[in-house]
């Protein structure tokens, strides 16, 4: 028996993480779940699933979900970052999966990485902030990191029994949003409803307009880079609409490996929780002839200009990717309150970046300052 | 240093082996090579490769050679089936290329298969009328079996690392040659002339004509039944005229692996000699936003008989593909003769097929009676 312990289990990979968990109850069992504000979810997962630990970031949260499990003693309930810790390094739990969005996932992860559990990691920040530090992390402490984002995903099943030196680029695709072939012109009209309609996948508000602005296939470069040790230039970015091939691998003999399926996360997510191993699941069979028709098409930097931020930030190193993040985040997060327009989210980034001098990152003080940083400097340019 | 010997040099699979090891030249060497009449060339490949060893199959074509090579000591000329089988067995080669086509290699891998020597295998006959008897054979020598073809190399580079009972189906592409979407009233017209234009690769006649009726993806399938241990049914043939994705395998888990590539024979050459290392080459890269479009459509089995009768002998078992590669053979000489037409090939193979009491294969006799029988059953049927 597996022991898995998930931060998030309330949002979209974390119930999707339990989708999978509940297929395969007899080969893995739930050690410890956290979430935020979801209290009533949280109830149902712990009734169903029955969690030695769980942790609820708000104490009073924490507190009103204790007085809805009066009978369940089987379930500590923590609070804080305190108790995200002790769900990241619980000692049963052999998988740690990081299912939350944001910079909070870093701390629990890098606990995580301590411990030497296996990370499925589904949090973007812990490696387009900390990168190469969270990866030398990784090593030291024998921690695995497999990846859980459907790109990352089908890059690592691409990348099996290959040797790390054989690898000439990767393709990572994109499905080019809801706005793809639109231009300048066209995205200053945009509104937040519109920019909240993803063609292929359904994820979360952040997710969505990362997705909008292809700012999500820049953050994807960014962990790429750092998740397989890459330059650059060994990341191509394919614009593919039909979101059938999910990412790929050209080696050094110019044979290509592509991974395929119909979007469905739970694969990638199974993938995570279970490898080597594949296992048998109800999820729908690819029929290419169903399909039909691939396309792929070059992304448009000019006007999808978070993305060309991205490589920018890669090539500049050290806590500029973390700049760029936070920056994003910010900006998203004003987009959404209608404060900023949907070009003004690139702008903005681009300035901010532009006003930054990346300071090598040795440590976990290094990324939050950066964070810190760029918080106060972006009120410049709102 | 790598030795390996090529049966069939002088053909178009055994010159781009060639090829691949004149890039290799300081990690490959030429022990053996063999040729039937174009001399000239096996001339020039001594000169450039000086083998220890080659056989010419007919004893005057050998003489003949040997008479152009009076000053060149180094390489000792053979001939006749016994030649072949010594450079099959030859002591200093470890890979044995199988670059010939028809039952003529069968004896001579056999050979290779009891020294324990690694079969890069392009010839399609050793599978299709050997089966399970040359696979068991290899398992008991430990002779790895690592196939050449575009399709089985790729299905093969999908399936490294992953446990062989994960797979699910394989995905075998098709370009559907140069008739594809014709019906058979279409098909009543076709030439010889029009049947050996393929619109992807450049082959030998007898493939092109088995690419034009389907065929060739007929024994691509029992050969993948074979060398992929396979139920018919989980084997999925798909029409893909770009052949970029030169076939992929669905796992278990519903996530399915395609290699892709230009088409380019020297890439899975090139991977058969030097498994499980990738090298690089010169070789063109694949640019999917170049491609742009990639299509899949289901075959059309009604019109391209051939390859339904492959899935028949499949189910039928034993001798039955022997009989159905041994008829098509024939016809597809008499075809490129002009004795029969286009159309006659598949209900030709259909006759002798239903003629065809399977009978299971325990040695090499049972397949060479088995063939021996189709030359006499064609006969009725011309």
């Amino acid at each position: 028996m597996k022991y898995i312990s998930i931060l998030g289990s309330t949002g979209s990979i974390g119930t999707q993480t339990l989708d999978v968990v509940r297929q395969h109850s007899d080969k893995i069992k739930i050690a410890a779940i956290s979430g935020n504000t979801n209290i009533e979810l949280l109830k149902s997962q712990i009734l169903e699933f029955e969690p030695e630990l769980c942790c609820v970031m708000d104490d009073l949260n924490a507190l009103k979900l204790k007085k809805m499990l009066p009978s369940h003693p089987k379930t500590e309930i923590v609070s804080g970052m305190e108790g995200l810790i002790a769900l990241a390094e619980y000692d049963r739990s052999q998988i740690f999966v990081t299912a939350i969005s944001g910079m909070i996932g870093l701390k629990p992860t890098i606990a995580a990485i301590k411990k030497g559990k296996t990370i499925a990691l589904a949090n973007k920040e812990t490696l387009v902030t900390g990168g190469s530090y969270i990866m030398n992390l990784a090593k030291k402490y024998k921690a695995p990191i497999i990846p859980v984002d459907s790109e990352h995903s089908a890059i690592f099943q691409c990348l099996m029994a290959n040797e790390d030196k054989a690898v000439n680029k990767i393709i990572l695709t994109a499905s080019g949003g809801p706005f793809r072939g639109k231009d300048q012109e066209f995205l200053k009209t945009v509104t937040v409803e519109d920019a909240l309609k993803h063609p292929n996948w359904s994820m979360g508000k952040k997710i969505t307009v990362d997705s909008a602005t292809l700012m999500n296939k820049g953050l994807e470069v960014i962990e790429a880079k750092f998740l397989f040790d890459l330059e650059p230039d060994q990341i191509e970015v394919v614009v593919h609409p039909q979101s059938i091939v999910h990412s790929g691998v050209e080696f050094i003999d110019h044979s290509t490996l592509a991974q395929l399926g119909l979007p469905d996360m739970r694969v990638p997510i199974q993938f995570a929780l279970f490898y080597p191993n594949r296992m048998e699941n109800g999820y729908k069979s690819l029929s290419l002839t169903d399909v039909g028709t691939l396309t792929f098409e070059k992304p448009d930097l000019k006007t999808f200009k978070c993305l060309a931020l991205a490589f920018e930030a890669l090539k500049a190193g050290g806590t500029m990717p973390a700049v760029l993040n936070a920056s994003n985040e910010a900006c998203v997060k004003l987009f959404l309150d209608k404060k900023i327009s949907f070009l003004d989210i690139g702008n903005i980034n681009e300035k901010v970046m532009h006003s930054h001098s990346p300071k090598e990152i040795d440590s976990l003080e290094r990324i939050l300052e950066a964070e810190e940083w760029t918080k106060q400097t972006i009120r410049k340019f709102i």
